[in-house]
């Protein structure tokens, strides 16, 4: 284990009708609120009208950005930034999924920052303080709603680039599994895959002596493979959407990973194929992650094999080790296939042409590697794009 | 799951040579600090220098009170509440186990209310504030060091009484493994007997549908049985004890209690063992537990059978399912055997004229039940004390 320094003050508030306390909880940050939300989803649900009103109800002044697409954009981003500065906005009420969520964080950070936002993006600096950040969260996937992370895509040169701070915890979030019953099978898919994803990133570390957080991390994935197929079936069942929802949050407020170092090598790659090919997050990570996996797995042949058997149920072959490993490998395959969705490149339409673009992307032209658990260069990349073929 | 509000703001600061930044990180919080602790280990290790240098490099003023024993009682906490009134303390520091933070945490509230301390733990008025209460970490075992809850021992009469209050989380906590290389093997049983106790008390629920936190659970659990035992023949192993160390903490800092309802019986009939009879709470609970789990298991054979094969690995009798519920419990028992403790009450040399009292002060005369997985009145607590005989 290695030392670590652990603090998540995100307050969760979880269940049924939770969302009603927003105005109650909202006013004890401030008397002006931006709420900052998507297209036209949360106006059809109704949620919208019931966010308003509660917050209305408690005194609050209400200012609106809508717009956020999936893959937030840095444009409308320093939009939100200039509404907060000139409206003194004290909090910013994101209402969606990651993406939105991701875009509050951005706003929080640049709207108390002299220079450009997209500075802390790039490294060039990093936030010292933040417009307050709370949520209430209708997509289960990118655990932003407990995470001190954020994602933005920069249209000029489709770069999709993260920013970590602990400025960028949300102060509550609320999470009312009700509200994600309107979810299309398809963001499901997308969804669940991204937070398996998180655990996974998590899972596959070079630390040794990590036993509390490997049970941690292994009962999650476990519970995350148990309940998203269900999904697909029973989509208004609220205990497996609350299962869903918990874990999501649970896999990236950075607690079932303390004392270890995680990989992220396949969140990075999938920025490039997102920000260049505008998939799904989760669609991108189902056809890298085990590509990724049949190319690094004899690194760590016993840590694969250790997924395959405590997460995946394989049978241990106790002789040729590798083929249980393997076996984990085809078992999370076959799980996104059961989800429904494509696990190679050439299912979405990117093709071979396009292989030596996105490495060059995600190594900035091979001047850096990504990824802990194995250091992957531009070479490597390339060959994970021909594994994912 | 039900509704829940979670937050947990404590900071943990973990690793190796970490009570060395305790000046730098407790400058943050004022001036002036009450160092609180127990006898003299803490001086004969050589914590006790290394943490005052720190304060005073670090420019803070420090006061003293030490004389915290096990089972800390309400006159220390009494004297403890003088001190911050005179002396205008902005930090009390903690070092030493859970008695030393539970004693901290009560004269943290005591100190910022005009009545008797002893109305907080009797029910009689709730916590509206604190001097601030930090922590460093010696003996892995209560989680105080994160968790809401203090227990005092009022000596008047012998009540041990719990108060549980959002002003109790510690401001932030110094976790080092290596702190806890020199406990004696009695010690070592009792600490990780309490961690196993606070997971098994959050397990046993009638909630239905909390199977993430069911993981996160079981997982802990089967840690905490894997490494307890390793620390009776390898007890300066940092790795261990940074599994057992950080599985306390996590143990008891209501992350994997969300969304369900714990049951506690079995604490709040230690309690009256250690008030009355002055014995460790973990050995205590090493008794109360088996024979709780005989008398309740028929309450919901189900979740024994889960206990006993996703904890402690026992062959499922897909038959005879209440066997394989059984053989978790005795398998239970022989872990605390294995641990080197007492598993019934009349080794601990509490015999039968004892129940009776016992049942009667647990009960407040058969006024009031105790637990939630099953309510226990009297004659139910005295039943358990005969399957503890």
């Amino acid at each position: 284990m290695v030392n670590f320094d652990y603090q998540n003050p995100t307050r969760i508030i979880f269940g049924k009708d939770t969302e009603n306390e927003v105005g109650k909880l909202a006013a004890e940050y401030g008397k002006k609120v931006l709420l900052h939300y998507g297209g036209g989803s949360i106006k059809k649900t109704g949620l919208h009208d019931r966010v308003l009103s509660s917050l209305k109800a408690a005194g609050l002044e209400v200012v609106e950005l809508s717009g956020v697409k999936p893959n937030p954009r840095l444009s409308l981003v320093r939009e939100g930034i200039e509404i907060c500065r000139e409206q003194q906005i004290d909090l910013i009420l994101a209402v969606g999924g990651g993406s939105v969520i991701d875009s509050a964080k951005a706003i929080g950070v640049g709207a108390d920052y002299d220079g450009d936002v997209w500075d802390f993006y790039t490294g060039k600096a990093e936030p010292q303080g933040s417009t307050l950040v709370a949520t209430i969260l209708t997509i289960p996937a990118a655990g932003s709603e407990s995470s001190q992370g954020s994602v933005i895509t920069n249209e000029d040169g489709g770069l999709k680039r993260p920013c970590n701070s602990l400025y960028m915890y949300p102060v509550f979030s609320i999470l009312n599994p009700e509200l994600a019953f309107t979810l299309p099978e398809y963001q499901i898919a997308c969804g669940t895959a991204d937070i398996l994803a998180h655990l996974i990133e998590r899972y596959f570390t070079n630390v040794k002596n990590v036993e509390l957080t490997d049970r941690l991390l292994e009962g999650a994935m476990r519970n995350i493979l148990h309940h998203a197929p269900r999904l697909l079936h029973d989509s208004k069942n609220y205990d497996t959407w609350a299962e869903v929802m918990w874990t999501g949050t649970v896999a990236h407020n950075n607690m079932l990973d303390t004392g270890r170092i995680g990989d992220w090598g396949s969140h990075d790659i999938e920025h490039e194929l997102s920000g260049m090919f505008d998939i799904a997050h989760g669609a991108g990570l189902a056809i890298i992650i085990p590509a990724w996996m049949k190319y690094v797995h004899q690194h760590d042949v016993h840590r694969f094999v250790q997924f395959a058997t405590m997460v995946l149920s394989a049978e241990m072959d106790f002789n040729e080790p590798e083929k249980t490993a393997m076996e984990g490998i085809y078992r999370l395959e076959a799980h996104f296939k059961r989800m429904g969705m494509a696990t190679r490149l050439s299912e979405v339409n990117i093709l071979e042409d396009a292989y030596e673009a996105m490495a060059d992307k995600g190594t900035d032209g091979d001047t850096r590697t990504i990824g802990n658990f194995m250091k992957l260069d531009k070479t490597a990349l390339v060959e994970i794009f021909r594994l994912a073929e």
